[in-house]
């Protein structure tokens, strides 16, 4: 039985704690932990686990095999160095760090301690994009030559997300799924990055220096080519669909609506928008826990690696240039 | 602090044990109860609550101020009297019962001794249905005219379920959610029942005395109409489709297929089915849970009452009178 | 090349007028006919063909070897007589009278002359009833257990066809077209109609005797099932949807929605609804006007026939007879 | 009445000529024309018209006012030219011409001679298209920020459109089509191209210089930005999809798949395709061919100009220079 902590108890930490209490089999939540006291003490009653408001006692708690860091990104790094050298596994939320500098620390101090780290792409979970995969794996669609990813979260990124120097801004804080699923469908790096962008619709966000609405261009060491758009903002809620077309097919995953309720008036058949992330992916977010406890149990890499954490912000870090530059990247 | 037990582990008694121990305000689970020791030995370590094999004594614990009765349904009405005799909140799985008589029964006890009663139809929670019921409500599609439902499950009822004498057959078993929906969403009594059907697929089916391929017309006190069609298989997954035309338009709730993930080849552009029950109505039994510890924490009528539960009977005994019959029923 | 006419020049009379001038090959429109003198006029000089307001005089034309029968249903039969006196062919649009008894006049008279007569059941040429049609041949969905169809029309008929004495009323001049499908997907005929209706909507078909909602459920003599629901009214365009499911599988034919253009504002995700079936069914005319012109060519039977006409008149009856007796209604 | 006379009888020109010759009020056709006679004489006799081998003569008919251009690319502007000076209007099939060059010199002979010249980017006329052309103008999406557009053909161009000199290749044989949508959707000149491509599928495409799947990055003089993604085959059939991302809403036009059949077995629900262009926008093109003979009858500025279709020239040399330097692209 392994016994897994919670940090950071914001709503994906609770999801994540919910989970762990409940539904994944080898494992236990044992603790949870987030520096407001009043949090930590109802989610710690509710679920029937330690509190902590220390990161660094609840290291130091035997019963703690691993760690699950939903802290804000820019804490990421530093808080899996700790783990690490407490020989603490971790699954980490997305992205894995703000820099790839960072980045590599935690990638480093992670191969020395020898502890397993999961970066939380949970999309690979979701047995939409899961199933694209395999369906390309199983050759349905022939050879995969375009990439396609539209991406519009509903509304701006809360709080500290909403400064790219906490989050990574646009490109790695919400298009860094994208990239990892660009690489993970097309089983192929991304070799070159050419991005447009604009801050049009939040001035906060301008403000701060980063954008809301962007298109990103890809193109792949395999000769193949991506597209990918995202934006802050889509009015009728969560709109995300990825396309892979290959040479003998086409794989579409995502809805723009949702199906199970159309009005059908004189104005027309109006269906609603897809409810946030956290109701699209909940499966897939099981999912992501229950591979993590394998991969400790099996004493092998997790699906998603430190590494695939590191490309996915090296694109990011490539569509930052371009943007600024107004060329294209090349990735070394 | 409302304390639960759940009684009765099935799939959807597991379902409402982890719902109430992780997700629902004023409420915590604190015992679980099934005939098998291994099954509750286990639940009840995973969620740290009290496990009993033996009814009665669960039902004189007192830190248990509500059942939910999540056993076969042949048993319910039985339960449901000994649980209002020892003062215990009821939410009862759907159907209330296998006969009207065996309701009337449990609801005499349930006025007896005061205590709420909800019955589990839970599509009366899913935000598409409810989303229904309120656009009928605010007058979008003017007057109810007709209320169509086409349910079809994966495959055959499990165990008992599959002996009528138990379960109440596919009318009440199965399609008694869709008869509770047609009131609910028609605001109307059903006056009139014309059913036909057959066993056309499950040789065990067929020798029970049950059917598995079934169409039922509805006339309801407001003059609106009803179609509903029911069968126990569908090749490709859960298909459950109901709509409501109304003077001025028409809503249609569920969809045949998940539009999440869609494979184009050669032979068309081809998606998958909808996972069973479980995925499609998961927050709807929270919701349905949450609604219940409301009903007591307010002490009001719980949405879903046991008159209700009655009325779903009473349509399911008139179709299969009908059928026998070979002519339309009227309910009096 | 057979020289065709087409008599009535309402809506359908011209698109089969256009049809045959541009696109039927082996054939060529040489005359047109209505009682309107402007109309003809209008229509005979756009396609350069001759114009009659005498149906006499035009079946004397030598030029004539087929009419396409366009008129009012309730002067379908004596036409379809005359026709056959004067050895013309006759392609007559839908029902093919209003009566059993008419039918059966029209029937002997094209027996006795052997022209060849279709009827404009046009649903059996369209792409996707009929790539319904063929998968259930292949064996795609096993056994045919269940026919459902749902048709909405936009709004009420207009003119004579408010008349049932005129029309057949709802079940034969709107439901025929799905009585004609429910014999021809599931190949079996119908054995017993149980219909409920009534007029809701409009004024001036309630004190004609005609019915604007209506639900039927059949029996066919293979054993399978069946539920049509037609309604004079759909708020937001045409809804036309059918499905059979069979013990392997279940086809879906029809959306009641236009997939092409979807606003997604705060209100939702919004589709226009699907024009009237002139659109809806433009290549199944065209395929029907090919089809007759080859049963002519070739001397065989067309793939609708005058039976297939009278058969759909009979259930329609039927429907008629149970609404009056609140009672099932067998066939013969 | 205008006289118009269909040059070049390939499946568009056939199309053309029918539609003159039943449905567009104030036009007649006049007279078909095609180097190859056995086609010509054919399709002359079916619709009644003079047949012309020699477009110099069919010029000095005088019957005729206005021609219909249908011959391959490289010959437009030439055709353009002759017609011009005969003082015949002009609706020439896209792209106007293969360069900007060519372009020019039929603009130029155009507003000397002071004849009308319709370009026949048909999707303006699309009921789709210009709904959501009107929705953008009506400002239900707010401001517009981005043009997202994916097409696929079904399979290669046929003939001499598969030499881009003689076609203007993929960029403008294909894409010309989204260039034109995404500047009258956006309402604004595009500013900027970057493109990359390559020719994965087809040999001969290659070959000859072609492409065969190719993603264009757009800016445009507003500050909007685009996406366009094109491919020369589609596994299952046309996939054209266009969307426009506003700041209060998302339009979206098209659809990959066909709702009207759908079959659902064990493999899951099986969608067919759209058949190609002809079908999809058959409606687009009669109303097309509506607004050139009203731009006449009218004596003002066609809906899609001569101006316009140079515009789209432009977009797509840029787009070829931008594949060939590897950087982007400025319009002047």
């Amino acid at each position: 039985m392994i016994g897994v902590a919670v940090v950071g108890l914001g709503r994906i930490g609770r999801l994540h704690a919910e989970i762990f209490a409940t539904k994944v089999e080898g494992a236990k939540l044992v603790a949870v932990c987030d520096v407001v006291k009043g949090v930590v003490e109802e989610v710690g009653s509710k679920l029937g686990v330690k509190p902590y408001t220390d990161y660094g006692e609840l290291l130091r708690d035997r019963a703690v095999d691993a760690v699950v860091i939903c802290t804000p990104t820019f804490l990421h790094a530093e808080m899996i160095v700790r783990a690490a050298e407490e020989g603490k596994h971790v699954l980490c939320e997305k992205p894995l760090a703000v820099t790839t500098e960072e980045a590599e620390r935690a990638l480093k101090s992670v191969e020395k301690s020898g502890v397993k780290l999961q970066v939380g792409y949970m999309r690979r979970f979701d047995q939409a994009y899961s199933g694209a995969k395999k369906a390309i794996e199983e050759g349905r669609i022939g050879r995969p030559l375009v990439f396609i990813s539209i991406a519009r979260d509903p509304g701006p990124p809360p709080g500290w997300a909403a400064d790219p120097r906490k989050s990574g801004g646009i490109f790695l804080d919400m298009l860094s799924h994208d990239f990892d699923m660009a690489r993970w469908l097309m089983s192929s790096e991304v070799r070159r990055v050419y991005a447009t962008g604009g801050a049009y619709l939040y001035e906060e966000l301008r403000e701060k220096g980063d954008l809301d609405v962007v298109n990103v261009c890809l193109e792949f060491e395999s000769g193949a080519l991506g597209l990918i758009h995202g934006s802050r903002k889509s009015a009728f809620g969560y709109d995300l669909r990825t396309e892979v077309m290959g040479s003998e097919g086409t794989l579409y995953v995502g809805s723009h609506h949702d199906p199970n309720l159309a009005v059908g008036t004189r104005a027309g058949v109006t269906y609603s928008g897809v409810s946030w992330f956290m109701g699209r992916f909940y499966d897939a977010y099981v999912r992501e826990d229950e591979e993590f406890v394998k991969s400790i149990a099996e004493d092998r890499e997790p699906l998603v690696t430190g590494l695939d954490g590191r490309r996915a912000i090296e694109i990011a870090e490539a569509a930052w240039r371009s943007v600024r530059e107004g060329r294209p990247v090349s990735l070394v």
